[in-house]
């Protein structure tokens, strides 16, 4: 049972942190990473293994409120020329500019592919978190910001497929991969599309049980369900449960102040918590990857992904602190570029120090973003 | 992600085997159970570790719930003769016929006293699932299966105390190990009254926070750390976050419906389930354990259970139906069993043929006592 006590501890920390964090008008969830940072890699008082599946339940959870309280399907298509836009130009150029960072400082050229393409893709749970809490997720920056990390993760699939291919057999992937990556994402759609029309009769079903809180477990099981589905065709797992939310949140018998409540206990009063809080864990400690090259890393990830996203924003007619949050909300970085990094590592490409230095980075823009982002939210934002 | 596929599984078949149990008025619980079982044991689909720190935690918010919403302590206090005759007759009985039936199977008398110790024990988790399901918690019989948990614990401590000593030195326990169990008792003692005080403070303290859900993750938490110190000084975590229910249903904030269904979601919606089926996953299956030794373990184990606490029943006053709902309810045998057999392998006393023997005892009593109790508790007991 000592598990219990990492839980415990984790997340009353991450409570009394969050708290300081927000009388001091900065997001709770800085306050939980902070809690899970020192508790972790600071003091080593805590096991990462002990709160992994806590964590990931909680990352599941919090995108599923994100999809399920605060957007509707009409709402994002009215986005997602902004979406596409802010998607491709946020990767292209941290990838571009990634890739002549690498070259600048006499990495291989394909050792600069693997630089470019790991600036490319956003990690946007912790801006979401930001988003979710300001009550500013449902703007239209807001779900510029949650469309185009689809973007960018349909994107992020063909870029890897490419650069693997590259670095593995030296020429261009195979047009069965592509197809491979494409017929994913179809296959997706239609189990999308299933759910829609399954989710509703499900929860139906699920209300006539007798069986204490039926309701509620079917629709979590619904929710991780879609998740997992979306990661076995190749997109993310938290793209599934977002979606799962999108779809219940148009069930009438969830569409209840009650079940919102019930919602809001589980993730907010455990699993969320402890997901920022794993995420604290999980940073890595690495002084001696303070190197002038680390530091010109964060400029390149930080400005590349911001200006991108700020051109896109101000194309698709957004005020200048609209743009600012839709850069600011694209910096964060996290999983997807470590899996880039490690495909890379695989193939002889990358090396430890270069994988330090990225950590850093990720560091950097968890802590940072948040702060950013809490000013430019704090106003009004247009619907 | 992928343990997330064993929890989503498990949950929903727990959920529906749950349901099918219920039309068939038996407890939930035990389509909880089966549900782990099948998927466990039988089809080898689930990985029981995916799923123990969910099961364990499941634990907890059962007893948590039961201490909460069931048991005022002067309630507790009022049945404390019956508790202590079924704590005492009901460990007693089994104790000895376990020590005769070792004998006549021509096991040692060491090996003897350690089946006989082994017997002793109850596991009232399954039971009580099945009191609070039906309401019944809080009658004179069901606080009295609680109350003779406590004393059969205590009781187990020493029992356990001094066969480990007889086996590995040959001689009884030294004073110290005595004096250090009730050393153990008495520091749990002082910290369960300094939670008295301090529980409702650190829950006033919570109620200011604003950070989201704050109060009920500190409730969590501190349910999480008594049951921890219960574990620590010698006692079962089980008992702490019992107790620790009992506690915080006196804290005026937390006594509202809303809170209650708070704690409801969490443990019937998620949790709770899963400990149930965790308990089935658990379930080894030995087709060769079936031997006559086996059987006759089985009819004395539960024959001793249940006459030593039908006894205790009787001489409490209590009806002929709460004296057998008393004796079904101490039948069902678990963890502790399992501990002190290992102790006695350790001390190389204890065969793995004998184990499995004990492994189908527990089986057949988890599925049992549901099945037997559900008649006895469907009348109206007295309160």
């Amino acid at each position: 049972m000592e598990f219990l006590l990492d839980i415990a501890v984790l997340l009353i920390s991450a409570k009394l942190l969050g708290e300081v964090a927000e009388r001091l008008r900065l997001p709770e969830l800085l306050g939980a990473i902070a809690a899970g940072f020192l508790l972790g890699p600071v003091l080593g008082l805590v096991d990462v293994q002990n709160v992994v599946r806590f964590g990931q339940m909680g990352l599941i959870l919090l995108l599923f409120i994100a999809g399920f309280r605060e957007v509707r399907v009409e709402e994002i298509m009215r986005n997602k020329k902004s979406s596409v836009l802010a998607g491709t130009l946020g990767a292209l150029v941290p990838l571009v500019a990634g890739y002549f960072l690498g070259t600048y400082f006499g990495f291989s050229v394909i050792t600069s592919l693997f630089i470019g393409s790991a600036l490319a893709a956003s990690s946007i749970s912790i801006s979401l978190g930001s988003f979710i809490e300001a009550g500013r997720l449902n703007t239209r920056v807001g779900r510029t910001v949650l469309g185009s990390s689809v973007v960018d993760d349909v994107l992020g699939l063909f870029i890897l497929a490419v650069i693997v291919a590259v670095a593995t057999t030296g020429s261009m992937p195979s047009v069965e991969v592509f197809s491979g990556i494409f017929f994913g994402i179809l296959l997706f759609a239609l189990v999308f599309l299933a759910s829609i029309f399954l989710f509703p009769l499900l929860v139906r079903f699920s209300n006539k049980f007798k069986a204490d809180q039926a309701q509620f477990s079917v629709t979590m099981v619904l929710v991780i369900m879609l998740a997992l589905l979306a990661e076995k065709f190749g997109l993310s797992t938290v793209l599934g449960a977002f979606l799962a939310g999108v779809i219940l949140s148009r069930v009438p018998q969830l569409a209840t102040r009650s079940f919102l409540e019930k919602v809001d206990v589980v993730s907010e009063g455990i699993f969320v918590p402890l997901f920022f809080a794993w995420v604290g864990l999980q940073i890595a400690l690495d002084a001696g990857a303070i190197t002038l090259f680390t530091l010109a890393l964060i400029v390149v990830a930080l400005v590349g992904k911001l200006v991108g996203c700020y051109v896109a924003g101000a194309l698709s007619g957004f005020t200048h602190v609209e743009s600012l949050a839709l850069g600011v909300g694209m910096i964060p970085r996290g999983e997807v570029a470590l899996v880039i990094l490690m495909l890379g590592a695989k193939a002889g490409v990358v090396s430890s120090s270069l994988f330090s230095s990225f950590l850093l980075l990720i560091l950097v823009s968890i802590f940072l973003t948040p702060v950013l982002l809490a000013p430019l939210l704090r106003g009004k934002l247009p619907k």
